[in-house]
């Protein structure tokens, strides 16, 4: 157990200073201050912030806590908004960051894979890949430029391009655990196999598995595989006007998905996920009166020209690739969405160019249609973007500033994110759940639902209020608890889980009984992130 | 450590009897030694035979094993052919015979999913899926109709099709630990969680890896994913006559394999993989001597008229897209192939019709070269056969059975199957070491590369020879031992291994040390496989 007098904890500080130099070692009350701060309310203290420089450095901070039994929380970049942030499950921590492990060490463009070390984010990596010119692309989330590629997949974050199941496409990790052992997974433990970065089984039991959504190691290294970048990219983009539409439109897809057709992740949002991506809570137009009822948001999709459901994908391949699969894709969403669109660079440029003419001449706006499309587009082809984000202050009476920190502007944000079969019915129960339970408690239900892989769903349910008014934590926090209630009881657990709820991962002895036997294994002391994914 | 004094052994076999009927513990000397004979010299005794109908008698056997420390040992339909057959890694075991568990759950059309248990076979299933007119296709290996789906999957097996990387397709194992714990993988724990038998990451670390390839507990039940039947079929066959030309081939086909226009595991076989699947080893024309010459060998690929290299393919989708990737495939391998043949249903059906008049027609052997086809056209659209298993009498003085059983037929099998990116260098390199090495050994390197993931390649290399001829076992013995010395050396360690090269997992204590850790937790008795994946 964490040991929390004083003596025991200036002597940890000290030892870790000397192993990673003074200015490494953080406990101004600012700065603790700001770690603890999530989107949401939290109550776990931080003692200090280390940031190491290194794997050593690493293992030295790991050695050292054990030592002395102080527990400590890992972060890449700290950007697990909505999650809980850079804030630890249990108060009284040391929160390690490993943003300046930022190497990229190894790329091979043949085979399209790249090692790097979790400080690297979506930004670097992408910049680092236009700076050399590359044809790789990478898969970035819809959450921030600056989040940590590994961090995100070691959340079994997802994105959008057919690389979208981060975690499903990365291998060989290389981790620190706090027993002071360092294990790498795949084949990497045989000297130079040369299937290290690609082949992602190893020999023998498989590990990597183990190291998502976990607090048995820390990663301090891995393999992410890149794609190639096609002859050819067009993104489709479909708005349905019905709510019922929904069950249709993802029946139609799910054959797509299935037969590869459609390779990358295929987004759902419904209107208010996409008007909180377009303006704040119109405070004016309703008298300041929450939530934004139905009624009141069909008004202004009507006004915003954007559909009940917004849906987007993207089509990778060559020109009669592409072309076909956009045949297809006309066939089976036929009668079943009020539009669709299909847009590639040259079509992207021109309509920009050209958005004001194109006002003028018919009654679409497409200077707004192309606002919306532009942040997906890129997504679609791997370029982060800040723009989801701005969703963040939603409900906030400020503007989002240029340099958006949800943490620091008292955004409030909490997301549920379950899993489903990719089947109109489900998708429609979540929705009606969700949209139920949220308002409700006089909060929008912000959806979106992606297909991520071929054959399940995940939808996002973004929760957002705003800190700064009195007792709106407390109600969200009510909010969030019992939609999680009533989808779990449904038969839809999340597919990850915030700070704040990992008290669900307890549910089976036989599940529990395992991760406990090898938490004692790796973790001895009991220090590293305590009640992350695994009960106390 | 178990128990071999006789009075422990006969109180445990009536507490077996007792517990899953008398008819269904076998101790014949016939049955036991049967079972304790593979495709090479083996020493490992066992000790009964037994058969649970269910889980429930799975845990009852695994119970009685643990009270009484004896050794168990699980085979699912027992067919690990070349890798071990159903002989435990140590001796003085219990078998556990899963054949009997070989109920079909739970199937889904739209989705693609089907839930199964281990001894069912991929006969079963595909007979099941053409019973009920299903649009679902399995995967099946080129080892025998009679191989557990699940089996194969544990042993992270491949087949041809899209779906051919058989632990990536299946998700949801229900295993019995020896501790007496029952357990799911991914979300199953969860009360009717909808997503179970389609998302496999679950909620918090994720376990299915590590159940594969492993000696933790016992897979009795799994969710196996189904590719849905495309509108079309087509089936790629190419040949180069140059024995260099396996790299140029390699590097044109990975960027096709990359990028999804050929979704299909591509197989390139060698000569000597071709000729042993069409004739025996021809002991009247080289006067009963051994090894075949690179030279004699060239001589029958003139007669017989197949390649040095022998590549094939599968293509699914729509006729337009089946035309882009055939269009593709084309440009690619233009003038590093000397032909290459794509063939559908319809005109395999028209060319086996008009074989005869074919040949008279062309110089070109069709009857032959359909013959060569035929089995590998089924495997691409998920048909098992037989027909590979023929290689496996390759030295063997006799024809093959009806009934081919390479374990009771005394025949000589060992594979050894390195993993490598997917590049022609490193082909030409295991395909260097595979010849050079066993030639030298008097065997012949019997290869095939199968492209398995986007970005890797395994080399099965079957070792064969007639087990009848006095010393051979140790001949063989000793060169594959060497085979897998050099192939280890150079950089390629396998992906899979039999159970007389068990030592070749023992490499790292931060990864040993953490499996040790946890086989502690799932089976204190030590008693399920000992040896299996796992250091003594």
């Amino acid at each position: 157990m964490p040991v929390e007098q004083p003596i025991v904890l200036a002597t940890a500080l000290a030892a870790f200073r000397e192993a990673i130099g003074d200015a490494n070692v953080r406990v101004e009350p600012h700065s603790l201050e700001s770690a603890s701060t999530a989107t949401f309310a939290t109550t776990a203290r931080i003692l200090a912030i280390l940031k190491p420089s290194s794997r050593h450095d690493v293992q030295r901070c790991v050695a050292i806590a054990a030592r002395f039994v102080i527990r400590i929380y890992v972060v890449s970049s700290g950007r697990n908004w909505g999650y809980g942030s850079r804030v630890p499950v249990v108060s009284d921590s040391v929160l390690i960051d490993l943003s300046a492990l930022n190497q990229i060490i190894a790329i091979d463009e043949d085979l399209g894979w790249v090692t790097i070390e979790p400080g690297v984010t979506q930004r670097q990596l992408f910049e680092y890949l236009k700076g050399r010119r590359s044809r790789l692309w990478i898969d970035a989330t819809g959450s921030s430029p600056d989040t940590s590629v590994i961090g995100n997949a070691m959340e079994r974050g997802f994105g959008h391009t057919p690389y979208g199941d981060h975690a499903a496409n990365l291998c060989g990790l290389e981790v620190v655990l706090p027993n002071g052992d360092l294990l790498e997974t795949g084949m990497a433990r045989f000297a130079d196999a040369h299937a290290a970065p690609v082949y992602k089984w190893g020999l023998g039991p498989s590990l990597d598995g183990l190291f998502t959504q976990s607090n048995l190691g820390i990663v301090t290294r891995a393999t992410v595989w890149l794609m190639p970048e096609p002859e050819h990219f067009q993104a489709f983009f479909f708005r349905c006007d019905t709510a019922d539409d929904l069950v249709s439109v993802v029946d139609a897809l799910r054959p797509l998905r299935l037969d590869g057709t459609v390779k990358s992740a295929i987004h759902i949002a419904n209107s208010y996920k996409v008007i909180a991506g377009l303006i704040q809570y119109p405070w004016h137009e309703t008298n300041g009166a929450t939530p934004l009822t139905p009624e009141i948001m069909s008004a202004f999709r009507a006004k915003l020209n954007f559909g009940e459901w917004n849906g987007s994908g993207g089509l990778y391949g060559t020109r009669a690739q592409v072309a076909e699969a956009r045949r297809l894709i006309r066939v089976r969403l036929k009668g079943k969405v009020a539009r669709i669109t299909f847009l590639d660079e040259r079509l992207f440029r021109i309509a920009s160019r050209y958005s004001a003419l194109f006002g003028l001449l018919s009654r679409w706006n497409i200077s707004r249609a192309l606002d919306l499309a532009r942040p997906v587009f890129g997504l679609l082809k791997g370029v982060p973007t800040e723009r989801p984000l701005a969703a963040a202050y939603w409900r906030k009476r400020n503007p989002p500033p240029v340099d958006m920190d949800p943490d620091r502007d008292r955004c409030g944000l909490m997301w549920c994110a379950p899993v489903a079969p990719t089947d109109g019915e489900h998708a429609r129960k979540i929705a009606e759940i969700s949209a139920e339970t949220i308002l409700k408690h006089r909060f929008e239900p912000l959806l979106s639902f992606t297909m991520i892989t071929e054959r399940a769903l995940i939808c996002v349910i973004s929760l957002t209020w705003d800190r700064d008014v009195a007792g709106e934590d407390q109600n969200a926090r009510v909010c969030f608890e019992e939609l999680q209630d009533q989808l779990l009881k449904a038969g839809y657990p999340p597919y990850r889980l915030g700070i704040q709820a990992m008290n669900l991962i307890d549910t089976d002895p036989g599940y529990i009984g395992l991760l406990q036997a090898l938490k004692s294994w790796t973790d001895p002391a009991g220090i590293l992130a305590p009640g992350r994914y695994l009960p106390l």
